[in-house]
């Protein structure tokens, strides 16, 4: 079946897209001697998941504990909840998760690792954990290295909980208007962490693995002595904001499919995908909700929830029940959208792909 | 159960200002002797299309072909898909839906009616339409009187084609800056439609209805003769582009409840909802997410996919596993992320609904 046959809106997934940024990441990683444990909150998908793994990833990284129950339901055997988990509900499935794979989870405070602990010597089994640093995103994780190693300290003394290593989310790279910022916020991130790791070592604590995320961050994070561990999630399909970060735009193998259900003599071109499957994501100075990979000069200029409003300057040949596909701009909350993917090979469809793990925030 | 107890993020309806909001839509409706045909994008769930069924509504809108399908598998009978509808594979099913209850379509050129047609006399079925008039969001819709008479003529030789109404979005009244400016944008709206009319009824089109939408504008449309029916959707729960357009904040009937992750010293709170659970609309100046219910002092500055970033000014009394409510920026995004919600009343859970129609962008 070819893609233009399918019903609208579509999540199309081009598999040799999708196979080339696998292949790269995991030889960028693998030539610096890094491990490889890639986000699957962005892609939720088993199939994706299980071609991480085959490509040499250690394990994935997941956001939510329902996300990581769905991956390892689907077989994954090594998974780090880069998160704080919170509350009695979710400490009872995680114990139990943690009997089913090696299972590692972020602290960042004794108020989360007091009750993690206590869950876990309830349930009888060892959790792994790893310290969450603040490296400049504001987020969660610890400020300081004064807080770092007093919290180091009072997780060795509570049971059950196993401390292996330190972690970042470098999301304040986002923000950064080169690549000379970028590098530069990289090196100061990298110093701050082996500083602390140092120290954390030299008191004793057995700190293997310093571990960092973000696609964006990869090729400067993935050179630097002492960075262990990759966490990058959005590579494997990119889209706009990548794009504007740096990625190639053919790498982009992430598309809605789209049919065109209105046309006005002005050039306005409507579409049958709005933000309920593109997402309202816009973070661009020009504002624009997304990119029309047949004709690159058709503007995206807005979305109402169920519409998509191109503009054509000049005239277009658009017409009603044509369709086309829209490049996202973030890749991440646009999956979460949709049930399923269509995996498509030119213009061959020759997979759909559940998204097991969409909408699994709990 | 109490609705503390909600493992989260957990999406809350206030069965209070639910049913006053509904209350209030069909007074303002039912005193001007307007029809009310709710859209059912906002909540998407056929148990508040029930209820607002009950308090007199005539009909629902929809925006999807898989929306008028749930809500008419849950026994509503009148159903108005304010869209074009095209392609052959949701043709085929639009004309088994017809078959089901009363189906009115919108149409805006041939392209879209004469598949349309096609179909339905395949089916041997009778299809109502409407015609969509652009009145000023330029979205879909004919944009001026000489086309909106030529396409009634060729919609007149269609077979199996009723056309008994106008229709219009006034979604750009979202831009107006004040009150003045929405009436004076709906009165020469009014008066477009109105002269509109008048030519098609003269020519011998049996227009019976001229609808409207929009929550916004519906104290500014009841009123005007000539508007018989208003498409209201978001008025069921309100949200913060409500407040930002004269709803009372005490009308806000939908939120988020999240957990508190992270507590930094500064003032920095972490909670477990972000953009895939609140959606990532930030339609204000103000950039904000969300809003804090129980403590308004406690800006809601940023939102990663997975976290919330509060910062309380002068630190906070917030602790690691309270649970606060958000009330978001755009609730029918919002909705369209959750699997059910949660009917409060007072602080008990009552009843729990699935959303049935979400995701259903087919």
């Amino acid at each position: 079946m070819k893609y233009h046959a399918l019903d609208t809106p579509a999540l199309l997934v081009d598999r040799d897209r999708l196979e080339a940024n696998l292949h790269n990441m995991a030889e960028l990683t693998r030539c610096h001697g890094k491990m490889l444990r890639p986000h699957a909150k962005t892609h939720k998908t088993p199939e994706i998941a299980q071609m991480q793994l085959a490509a040499g990833a250690v394990g994935l990284t997941v956001a939510k504990l329902g996300e990581a129950e769905v991956f390892a339901e689907a077989g994954c055997t090594d998974i780090f909840i880069a998160n704080q988990i919170v509350g009695e509900q979710k400490l009872e499935r995680l114990v139990r998760l943690a009997r089913q794979c090696t299972l590692r989870v972020g602290v960042d405070s004794l108020e989360v690792a007091v009750p993690l602990s206590e869950a876990a010597r309830r349930a009888g089994v060892r959790v792994g954990v790893r310290l969450e640093v603040d490296t400049g995103l504001h987020r969660a994780g610890v400020r300081t290295k004064e807080e770092a190693i007093a919290l180091a300290h009072a997780l060795a003394k509570l049971p059950n909980l196993e401390l292996d290593g330190i972690f970042t989310y470098e999301g304040h790279l986002y923000q950064a208007n080169s690549d000379q910022e970028r590098a530069i916020a990289i090196a100061r991130m990298s110093e701050t962490l082996a500083d602390l790791r140092e120290s954390l070592v030299r008191q004793g604590f057995a700190i293997s693995v310093t571990s960092v995320g973000s696609t964006p961050g990869a090729r400067f994070t993935a050179p630097v002595p002492g960075l262990d561990e990759l966490r990058c999630g959005v590579y494997v399909f990119n889209d706009r904001m990548q794009v504007a970060r740096g990625a190639p735009k053919e790498s982009c193998a992430l598309t809605v499919l789209t049919t065109v259900i209105s046309v006005r003599p002005d050039g306005r071109v409507i579409v049958d995908a709005g933000t309920k499957a593109l997402a309202s994501d816009k973070p661009f100075a020009d504002q624009t909700m997304g990119e029309v990979l047949e004709d690159t000069s058709l503007r995206f200029v807005a979305a109402s929830e169920e519409h998509g409003h191109l503009q054509a300057e000049g005239g277009t040949r658009l017409r009603v029940g044509d369709k086309v596909r829209i490049v996202p701009n973030h890749a991440c909350t646009c999956v979460n959208l949709h049930e399923r993917m269509y995996v498509v090979k030119g213009e061959e469809v020759e997979d759909v792909w559940e998204i097991r793990a969409r909408g699994k925030f709990l």
